[in-house]
């Protein structure tokens, strides 16, 4: 019998799929098998449909914009959340990124501005407070009408530093609240499950029952 | 203190964001926490790599050919492995999908043609006879070089449904060899964790160990 060598899993029948094939498995969590999966399915689908997939993709990275105030993803120069007088332009609420303003918006609690600052502070990962838009934070404190700052970074080591950086920036405006969000267990949550650290921290952040 | 409503899930701070988002959502196990932050991988990106993505997509559905022997994609009207001479044009692999000629290419044991059926008989999906290549497998085997044909479906009811009407197709020539892969225990399996189907089936279907 002949000896064949086998295809190896980047032989693919067509270099067209092999290609688009690659170009899906650069997506984060996604290996070769499934992108084959998610390629073969576009093959089912109308052309038109994989047009208006792609074209969503170029229009997306060619057309979007930050808003010049708080740096939230937008259509526009200011976003509709800095851009709308109904919001109270005297807290600013700290977050990571836009999946956070998606988060805090989704309580429907906050009806403040926010300012994203596009990470946190992480010496492992080469992000320095240059990095990130602390800068234009401090500018923004400095015109005066801000009162509060609400720190909603994630309860983490790097989210803390980022806190604390930041505080420290803003010892010049002593009259400015700056707050963070509470630390505890989860609502709904069982005690036997929650981890100690937590368990601790809300224990000493206890809450008066009677004020 | 006013009242906001929530934004909801789909309410992102771009319509742009929320078309990419909406996008990605479509593909298949993807929900729309994971197309969001797909989509946001994709705005830390270069322009150049988010572009090659969406192009390699357009080309692919745009461009993409299925061989007109076997029916597998590729990028000629004759696919290599049909236009290879060094294949063995008397044997025939009958299999579901494209994903299933990747299979059965990288066990390296297999030197002869394939026809890609584009499915399996499945009434309750909707899909008959019609719907797959099954004429035209008849029309190859009909040209009289074909000498074996082995089924490679998937050991489902469908699969079976499919092989038992294509055998029943090919009643008209008696000295064509109709095989099946073999079905039994894993290689390397544990018979303690074996179903007991595949168990029983792997006891009907022993094998001699002194021939």
């Amino acid at each position: 019998m002949r000896n064949f060598a086998p295809m190896s899993i980047q032989q693919y029948p067509s270099r067209l799929l092999e290609r688009a094939v690659s170009e899906f498995a650069k997506l984060p969590g996604i290996g070769r098998k499934t992108a084959l999966r998610l390629v073969l399915q576009q093959l089912r689908r109308e052309p038109e449909a994989v047009h208006a997939f792609a074209q969503s993709l170029t229009d997306l990275i060619d057309d979007v914009k930050y808003c010049h105030v708080c740096h939230n993803i937008s259509d526009t120069d200011t976003c509709d959340i800095c851009a709308n007088p109904q919001r109270d332009a005297t807290t600013i609420c700290v977050v990571e990124n836009v999946q956070n303003v998606l988060a805090m918006e989704q309580t429907g609690q906050y009806h403040g501005l926010y300012h994203v600052l596009g990470g946190v502070i992480s010496p492992m990962d080469g992000i320095g407070p240059q990095q990130l838009e602390i800068d234009s934070l401090i500018a923004r404190v400095s015109k005066g009408q801000v009162k509060e700052i609400i720190f909603a970074l994630n309860p983490t080591i790097e989210g803390d530093t980022t806190n604390f950086y930041i505080t420290r920036r803003l010892t010049d405006f002593p009259n400015l609240r700056l707050t963070q969000l509470s630390r505890g267990v989860c609502v709904g949550d069982d005690l036997e499950y929650t981890d100690e650290v937590t368990l601790g921290r809300s224990l000493l952040d206890r809450v008066d029952l009677r004020q």
